[in-house]
């Protein structure tokens, strides 16, 4: 017998019901997670986010030990590790109870085949024209409702470009359709203010932490499109791909930063403490 | 045997595969309707707008054949009638084929028990602080990504409260958080520009063309919060809870509208024409 791949509250299974609310409202939050060798990357800190993004949409958070049962009855080895908590089943309309039990999804399914050298070689964006919107008592969660990440995939169907940025109305850069954005101006590792728009990246926090160990100045605020131009380097980062320099963005050429190796390395450093 | 009140596909079923988009991401479209002594009211409209929604996600629309077969099948007599169509199941990831085949999720259930006198009596609507998000790619499409609505919904919990009002970034009035709404001003019906937020209802649509049918004044604009205050009347309106007027705001009193039952009337009489 094959392993189980997908389990639903604890149970493998292929199915969900159709009276739950992820997909009736996609209301609920999930996360995306690599594990290397066995190793959940980062997990406290993924499931400190999700109990997080609970919290702000009110949704019960499965507990630790259940998640962590579920893991180890998947047993996965290098895998990407979904998990998705829906806010429960209940009959159409938005009214739920505020007992509702949610129901938990935690999937296992191969690592994306990123080249080895795009870390040091860098990455090509494109700039979407879908904007991010804004919708400030969402900002920030990893939550369900991510139509506009698929339509502003749709943009582009080249496989040499690896993410597009998404900007919001007021033309402020938000992030990558799948990732957090790093842009260096005047020496300062800048990333965008989420408060408004967009999803706030385990991976995001991380780099930040591996910056501030290296010593590189770190700074969340808007970032005006126009201010793109002059930046000498950017980046993106997610929990699958690590951080990643960009070379180029639509047609404007991008060194690697000077920073680049060593704040790699601290975020790798991160990556080998065993957080759980 | 019971009757199946649930088709994926035209199957009967109560489950959904877990990679469909869906749930994923809430990646699909929906429309509620309802049925009145085994009427499908405002088919056409309806299945014109499913066809308009999945247009503008670029997702494959049903056949109205595989539509109404399954109608059939459901036999539906009163009730609320709910189609949701996905654009289909992927592996994790925002991308999926030009051709991936949608799933279509046809189900009934009992209509809501509205008391009849709220027709002419009225109902009573608070204001939300939960705002309307600003997302044009998105606005006007009844899509899946509802969280905002059930945020919004989560604000009351006083069963004489009808409906909440939601407004944007800008404090214009964009909706109800399950209907649309109408605000008599200075002698003109003005419903909301969804061009930016909300979601279009068909009965929105219906009611303009009573109000034209009538000889109302009718006008699709920008309200502005602060003109609630001088309105005279209001109105919400949806598929199954049709034209309802406005007695209380908040602590603002309304009247019923000199024109309600003449706007109620003419709406019900599209009620009655078989659009089939």
């Amino acid at each position: 017998m094959s392993a189980a791949m997908k389990l639903v509250n604890g149970i493998p299974a292929e199915q969900i019901n159709l009276a739950d609310r992820g997909l009736q409202f996609g209301d609920g939050v999930f996360r995306t997670i690599k594990v290397v060798d066995g190793r959940v990357i980062w997990w406290c800190e993924h499931y400190a986010k999700l109990v997080a993004d609970c919290a702000k949409l009110a949704i019960t958070p499965p507990s630790e030990a259940d998640l962590l049962a579920d893991i180890a009855q998947l047993s996965p080895s290098n895998h990407t590790l979904k998990i998705i908590v829906t806010r429960g089943e209940t009959a159409r309309g938005y009214v739920a109870s505020a007992d509702l039990p949610a129901n938990r999804i935690v999937q296992i399914a191969p690592l994306p085949a990123y080249a080895p050298e795009l870390a040091t070689q860098g990455v090509r964006l494109r700039t979407c024209s879908t904007r991010a919107s804004w919708q400030p008592a969402l900002a920030g969660v990893k939550h369900l409702n991510r139509l506009e990440n698929v339509i502003a995939r749709r943009e582009w169907n080249d496989a040499s470009i690896f993410e597009g940025l998404m900007f919001d109305r007021d033309d402020n850069l938000i992030e990558g359709v799948m990732s957090n954005v790093w842009v260096l101006l005047d020496g300062v590792l800048c990333t965008p203010d989420l408060s408004e728009s967009g999803v706030e990246g385990v991976c995001r926090d991380m780099a930040q932490r591996a910056a501030d160990y290296i010593g590189i100045p770190v700074l969340v605020c808007k970032i005006a499109r126009s201010q793109l131009s002059r930046a000498p380097a950017m980046w993106v980062c997610n929990s699958l791909a690590g951080l990643l320099p960009v070379n180029t963005l639509d047609q404007q050429a991008l060194a690697i930063g000077a920073c680049h190796a060593d704040w790699a390395r601290a975020l790798q450093q991160l990556m080998q403490i065993d957080s759980e």
